[in-house]
């Protein structure tokens, strides 16, 4: 998988690829990041890549013309599967999309900035648009960090042991069970005594309903569908 | 405000903190980042923080014994507000949250890792469980990332111009109108003409329209309590 991430500010996504999985990923040549700064696509002698918006109001809005370059050039070298704009009001990311987009090829995501970009680079240059979350961030940059996150995670051959994954909280939309490691007992505070039992078929029935009885505790939404 | 980031790969948020908007928050000492590697935490010569599950199943657990030590440590030095703990099934982050968590003074973010921690570390020191999405991350140093800059940006003083952040989506339940810049006549694509009109009342009116428009075709959610 290609991933290229067309961001005003990549010094923000440096780290995040660096270290741990995704840095793993990318060594083992399971997914190429490619970052890049729209400065470079700018034309005029003052890299301005943002101007105020029409009809008033504050904050500035991301230009039309450096992304059009941008996004132009990249598609010119090959065939993209989805244009991704990070957006707060665009469709709520959740664990299917995650799925989905894991099976991809090649992604552009454009992070935005600033108050936006400008619609018409919405109209006529975007296929699908990503909200990570119903909150406010100062750009898009961490939003695209979290998808390619999510996403990465579950092309074969990341994660070391893949049966881990499956076992994740919403791949059957249930919470995940509680969990516990050594000490069994730490200050007093005692693990449940079925997961010591060695009886695992048990402890196999004690999961699924801790998993249902949380779900239904704290997210009874995930369950609408019964 | 103070931010106690316990984390066991404390590299993947260098950068996020050293650029743009949360770099110049921290450098105007309006917040203070702390990252706590739990690996310093440990007493044994292995440095080991996880664990398997007691149960059997896939994926290692975060150990009880580290976690306790370091937030023990930090308690022991101020009074905390709250101490959170990013996990996928803790309750979905929303803007209102971000706006509570922006008022307090002292937070300790611990980033669950692996299958996660022990569930005796939620049941003792946690105070809140935060998701950022219905979706699984490697760890949760990216959401910790999310929700501090989501948080730190409310801070007053940390964006340049504070009305910005008072006419972004979720404040006041809506989606932000649609945003232009210049040309207003791109490659034939034009900008709607009541934002040239100069006609700023009436350009109000359309921008409250748009966003109402907007929410109900995207989010029909947010509008629920009408």
């Amino acid at each position: 998988m290609r991933i290229d991430i067309i961001t005003v500010v990549p010094d923000i996504l440096t780290s995040p690829f660096d270290v741990s999985i995704l840095k793993r990923a990318i060594e083992k040549g399971l997914v190429e990041i490619h970052l890049h700064n729209l400065r470079d696509y700018v034309t005029d002698n003052y890299k301005q890549i943002d101007d105020y918006q029409f009809g008033g109001g504050a904050g500035m809005v991301m230009m039309i013309e450096p992304i059009d370059k941008c996004i132009t050039g990249l598609k010119a070298e090959r065939e993209y599967d989805e244009i991704i704009y990070m957006t707060p009001d665009g469709a709520t990311l959740n664990q299917k999309t995650v799925n989905t987009l894991s099976l991809k090829e090649n992604i552009i995501i454009l992070c935005g900035h600033y108050k936006g970009v400008d619609q018409r680079v919405r109209d006529h240059f975007i296929t699908r648009e990503i909200s990570i979350g119903d909150y406010v961030l100062s750009g898009g940059e961490l939003a695209a960090a979290v998808l390619c996150d999510a996403v990465i995670r579950l092309i074969p051959g990341v994660l070391g042991n893949e049966t881990s994954a499956l076992t994740d909280s919403f791949q059957d939309d249930l919470l995940a069970p509680p969990v516990y490691t050594r000490p069994a007992d730490y200050k007093g505070w005692k693990v449940p005594e079925i997961l010591t039992s060695g009886n695992f078929p048990k402890i196999e029935t004690w999961r699924e309903e801790q998993s249902y009885l949380r779900t239904r505790q704290l997210r009874p939404d995930l369950l609408k569908d019964e």
